[in-house]
């Protein structure tokens, strides 16, 4: 209830609670579906699929990895962090109601050995295979949306491609599809340019941490790029949580999104009758349902 | 050109020029068309139609008003500002790809006269009389999406209504539908929170600043409103344009969402054939085609 009331206005006007028709049995919000997840609607996100990024600012950037949709670019990028590549670089672009990226300003930083220079474009995968698990709404730019293992995605059919929602994270390239390695990465911060999809390398979401890419100063150049000189949050370290000791790797669960929990949390997204709602959308589109996520 | 090329990665890969088949003629694109627009494809805002907040941090936000969609709310809003009501109130919610929200946080702050203290919900109109300009692609949330005199609209036939696109001004309320006055705005920061739509009297559009809305540290108690004690981004002034003097009033433009110029700006949009697209999504959604402003 608490969630319901105070979603855009902090103070319960106490009147309507007394002016309150008798309690019936009221549905459940989807704050409340999920708080009730039993434990096996949760699983564990791997250790080597999570990359943690900690800058200079004392915040750190965790990013869940989609090693199944990207798999060239996502062996590049665990080869920069285990190499430490990323350390010492900068978040170079604050581009409002669109992305900030990350990587290295000077572009001349060798990449080490193993990087496979050109990767294919990993930008849609055969639809084959693929447990798809379609949203149910229709969608404003693909055929249908739905989620695989977790991840938003759509498809036409004959393929599946991971979207462009707020939070996902992406591979900065040139003009050609095969001139982004993973050195320069993106985490989409505004209304979701779909645009975007099946022309990137999409490769994560960021779990946790976002406002340490979002509550930036926008860049003054062109497309949101800081102009040179002026300060850019650094990396300190990033690190995929399956290097580091044991007892240091974070866990992270994601809700599972072939459980009846997640369901009913997507029908609940799509159908608000908390009491603040006087009119339920009847709809839900892929990016205002990204499977809620929790850590320890 | 430069626009397309340097879209997510800063630098040109010079190879893919050298490398370059012989120069057709590309289509425009987006920025290139509205670059290109004649004078009478913009229409000046009304002065009475600007509200500008000056922040303490130095920082300007400039909100496009709706009247004709929130009259009631409107005209509050008039008058708190032309009262200066709003001034010395603070920035008291950032919430993290949702909305950041601003108001009087003591909530005891006496509103002045002729304040309609319990306005209509302004939520929607009647579709009749309204000029709707379909936008051509399917909407995610609402049988039909569109704009209405460069409003980002939905409709169902028989009502018309604002939509909760990123930069989307609303008024924060209580429970019941009466309980906001104006008294507390919001903009939209984030994926489009369009289950708000038809809940909420959405009353207008940032047109410039939204940085200093954006880029603020995210609340960190529930539903991200600032922890007691914690700095508040504090307005200084919130100034209607036309109650500034003449030579003080900013100017700012819109595009027309009747006229040709738009139509290929929506086309171009939902069909990028910049060198840098391999895909054209063949589609837009209503919150990636707000239509473009400029100022003097």
């Amino acid at each position: 209830m608490k969630h319901a009331l105070s979603l855009l206005c902090r103070t319960l006007p106490l009147v309507a609670i007394a002016a309150g028709v008798p309690s019936s049995p009221k549905p459940a919000t989807p704050s409340e579906i999920v708080a009730a997840a039993p434990s096996e609607a949760w699983r564990a996100i791997p250790a080597d699929q999570l990359l943690m990024i900690d800058l200079d600012t004392g915040q750190r950037v965790t990013i869940a990895l989609a090693p199944d949709f990207a798999p060239v670019h996502i062996a590049n990028i665990r080869i920069l962090a285990q190499q430490r590549w990323y350390d010492g670089t900068t978040i170079n672009r604050v581009h409002d109601n669109y992305v900030t990226q990350w990587g290295d300003a000077t572009e001349k930083k060798p990449l080490p050995a193993g990087i496979i220079a050109q990767p294919p474009a990993e930008y849609d995968r055969d639809s084959k295979g693929v447990r798809f698990r379609p949203l149910g709404y229709r969608d404003a730019y693909a055929p249908e949306a739905g989620h695989v293992d977790g991840w938003p995605a759509a498809r036409d059919g004959a393929l599946t491609w991971l979207v462009h929602c707020y939070g996902m994270v992406g591979v900065g390239r040139g003009l050609a599809p095969d001139t982004g390695t993973g050195a320069e990465l993106y985490a989409v911060s505004g209304h979701a340019p779909r645009h975007l999809d099946r022309n990137m390398a999409v490769v994560g979401r960021v779990l946790g941490g976002m406002e340490a890419l979002t509550a930036l100063p926008r860049g003054t150049e062109q497309l949101g790029f800081y102009k040179e000189g002026a300060p850019r949050p650094q990396i300190v370290h990033a690190r995929l949580a399956s290097d580091l000791p044991k007892d240091q790797q974070p866990t992270w669960q994601i809700l599972r999104t072939d459980t009846p929990t997640f369901t009913a949390w997507v029908t609940a997204r799509a159908n608000r009758k908390d009491d603040f709602f006087i009119r339920p959308a009847g709809s839900v589109d892929i990016c205002n349902a990204t499977p809620p996520v929790r850590t320890n």
